[in-house]
């Protein structure tokens, strides 16, 4: 089964759009609670809410090896029906990437990976080739300096398109095994709005909900595919840090049911 | 002292612009020989005719959890003298790019970073934070693919403008620290020119040159800043697997040598 196949059937299986980005931060996290612990602990208590878990790889190599090594089992310990997105944001030249992509497919196990396009064609392509695996093309970013570079408007042969808007257009057209996606933030309605008008059965995985602030109604309004999927939304911070105290998994749960009520409230979905 | 000043140092020490990428490829190496075995024995040949050594960081996550600490015992076996540069083509949200820092930096002990721009300033912030420390930012890459977005001409408050060199001009509006440099690919004389035109004291990282193709006169010709330096040119795979056989220390010995005279030869400097 490949990754859209199984991401599909998450998500209707458990009713639900959401990703949880496991994203643990010490600072953050309750005291005496070691990663792979608080992941675990996370996961049980939320594996039939999500569609998916996205753990970003930043967290776990600012922790050295044993960071890694927390990494490595919190994706062991997923329950096999629930795809895995390595957020890692990979990208290098042909051969440097092959070697990216052995690492996170091969090495790590994970189901997909998010890729930044800024090198072209030859940096994304080693990845496309595991056909299974789901290859996410950073769009348009949550962050606020997204607009610095995305958002400039370049000559095509089609006229005037923003940055964004032509990697989409590229992905697209690169999109030969139906296993690429795009990363939009929510913080960018708009550009969401466009991109999802432009590509209309492409996987988006929309992060910025929540603590950065992207708005959940317009996030469903616009980011959906006519069939009201193909959309992966990502909370993180929201639902891991929803309490400090060792009641964590537990709110965090809470956290999890309140987001995918919600989002299933503006789909129309009824259903917990 | 900083990374620019060490580096500057190196240089002269070594009378060298040389950069070794330390890509292990198993199968490319002498059979037998361990990765960290295989690096060591390739800077002890090689630490007196460098300006840097620059690890590739996907060639040791292709190796799992092994290769990452082969390259942390990598990094600390360089010589204190010689900066090393972690090409880990790293970038993420603010707060996430903070922990990547962290893991370059703080954990792992690297003097330099490689940096993909395509997220905006908040990406590169949190590097550029680390004074001490130099940011060299993906303009225009190597590999055949990067025109498909860095070539793209885009609309500027100064007119039409190729998109790496729209990267160029904020790596120097970013630069308050003096701790900025640019990734510029020997492969595209004609773009290194440019660029070296439009920021005649950007220190510039430049790979590309032996089994990529880039010509070693141009590189020189167009790659250094008006004193000369400011230049790191990179060579991976015709110094590391000089010799497939047990002699491969020395033959990448003799390889860096080679290249560091060659590249002399063209600066019109005459010392071995």
């Amino acid at each position: 089964m490949n990754f859209i196949e199984k991401l599909q059937r998450a998500a209707q299986r458990n009713y639900s759009l959401v990703c949880i980005g496991l994203d643990p931060d010490p600072k953050l996290m309750p005291e005496n609670v070691g990663v792979y612990d608080f992941n675990k602990a996370i996961i049980e208590a939320t594996s039939e809410l999500v569609c998916a878990y996205k753990p970003n790889f930043a967290f776990y190599e600012a922790m050295g090896r044993e960071g890694i090594e927390a990494l490595e089992r919190t994706v062991k310990c997923i329950p096999a029906g629930i795809p895995v997105i390595a957020d890692a944001k990979r990208g290098d030249v042909g051969n440097t990437s092959k070697a990216y992509a052995r690492a996170v497919f091969d090495i790590m196990g994970f189901d997909a990976v998010t890729v930044n396009p800024y090198l072209g064609f030859d940096a994304i392509e080693p990845f496309i080739q595991y056909q299974d695996k789901g290859v996410i093309l950073l769009c348009r970013t949550s962050n606020a300096g997204a607009g610095d570079f995305q958002s400039l408007y370049c000559e095509t042969s089609e006229g005037r398109r923003a940055l964004y808007e032509i990697v989409a257009d590229k992905a697209q057209q690169w999109n030969t095994y139906g296993n690429i996606g795009l990363v939009v933030g929510a913080t960018y309605p708009e550009e969401l709005r466009l991109i999802r008008q432009q590509h209309s059965d492409m996987l988006i995985l929309i992060p910025g909900i929540g603590a950065q602030g992207g708005d959940v109604a317009l996030t469903i309004k616009y980011g959906l595919s006519p069939e009201g999927d193909k959309a992966i939304i990502n909370s993180s911070r929201q639902i891991l840090y929803a309490s400090r105290g060792m009641d964590f998994a537990e709110a965090a749960r809470q956290a999890a049911l309140n987001l995918r009520d919600e989002l299933n409230k503006y789909r129309g979905i009824n259903e917990s």
